[in-house]
């Protein structure tokens, strides 16, 4: 397909190379930030923009991967070219197109991107939803060109979704950072629980997560909650944190696995 | 070296399985379940038994593997026999031991086992703390025929660490659950977010998750956690959560990643 992509973050970026790689053309990069359009394009061999009045017709898609205010100010000056137009947010509803066009979908991969990280494209889900059953063909054949999941999934999952991503992205990452600042504080480093935290990750690859649970919450350890308590006596907040996280886990109420 | 195992639960059988793997002799492996110890004897060909009396001491270390509230109990018990003691535990001191006797150690490897997954004990942190210079030496020997990763931890260090470990397992992996009960919930599937937690793990291997932080709350993206916290409307436990780790997140006041 010829693909033209509409944004030059992360996602725009990651988006963009798997497009190539899977043998698409990317026509044109736009971007605000000519500079940050020329850099994408450059690496995609497409040509490079920062104003929609340059845009090229000859294209099958426009690929919206921009912040999800600004969804509706590209399709509204996207929509006279009358091509197919998808957004990649987890977070906005096919609405914000449909308010502007008919033929519209989103295409959301989920996952965390950064730049200057590579990804195994093949494994990242890709959420597909459309105006119609032929925009849904066409925008499952193209996930599948790039990846191995994709999935079906309506605006009001895809809200779900994006919700527990955030429980399994955004807050693990949180509590990561806790995790290095209390080692931090008394000297000792961050590599020291690195495999730890890779493990947790890991684990819950084949088996679900609360069969996984150890630590004390879950032994009803209140010995060694107390003492965790007593060491955070000059941080309220990760006290309070720590409290909420552990009667969470007491709640779910399974078998304790342990940790030994 | 000849090692005796006490106890047969995770940390016992991979403890185990690694220093046979490495070169070393199982004397006998101890449990108070016969089932339990000849399953992991039979593994490390070594003898079992469920009372401490039948123990061989043509041994040079016991290696106390049992839950917290028991190691003093096996270590009152194989103090007569005057051989080096060290026991498995973050959550206990040093003196735990050294009230029953001076060749005593500390030997936690730092990382979540699971009796039926495979660990690279290679690349597993072990801490080692002891009543002397020369047990320290014979420790870190030791550790290093079995991992890569071998720190010197004091118990007020050890005591942080099973803190920072809590934040780094236990807590994430509560999230995991909640993350998969909300997909489960509407019905789908906890593989569209396996990827996303994996890739959440592996990019703090090399960064340090501050820098990695992504989502709505880094972004002060009011709208959206209003949003999530609607779609949390039914459960008030997970709404105080959110609510919590949002603005832990929003107090970290760094620059946003974003996660476009």
């Amino acid at each position: 397909m010829r693909i033209t992509i509409i944004g030059s973050g992360n996602v725009a970026t990651h988006l963009a190379a798997a497009f190539k790689n899977a043998g698409h053309r990317i026509v044109q990069v736009y971007s605000r930030n000519m500079q940050h359009a020329a850099l994408l394009a450059y690496h995609v061999k497409a040509e490079p923009l920062d104003d929609l009045i340059q845009i090229d017709p000859e294209t099958d898609i426009f690929v919206i991967a921009v912040k999800d205010d600004a969804i509706g100010i590209m399709a509204e000056q996207l929509e006279p070219h009358q091509k197919l137009m998808v957004h990649t947010s987890g977070a906005t509803d096919l609405y914000a197109l449909l308010a502007f066009a008919d033929n519209v979908g989103v295409f959301y991969p989920l996952q965390t991107f950064s730049k200057t990280r590579e990804v195994n494209f093949r494994n990242v889900p890709i959420c597909i939803e459309a105006a119609d059953k032929n925009i849904a063909k066409e925008l499952r054949e193209l996930a599948q060109t790039v990846s191995n999941s994709v999935y079906d999934i309506d605006s009001k999952q895809r809200r779900i979704l994006h919700l527990a991503a955030v429980f399994a992205n955004n807050f693990p990452n949180y509590l990561y950072t806790m995790a290095q600042q209390i080692l931090t504080q008394q000297g000792l480093d961050i590599d020291l629980i690195r495999p730890l935290i890779l493990e947790t990750a890991e684990k819950v690859q084949t088996g679900l997560p609360a069969a996984m649970q150890t630590g004390p919450a879950i032994r009803h350890d209140q010995n060694t909650m107390d003492n965790h308590l007593q060491l955070l006596q000059d941080n309220p907040d990760l006290q309070q944190l720590y409290t909420l996280l552990s009667q969470g886990i007491i709640k779910m109420d399974i078998d304790p696995h342990g940790d030994k």
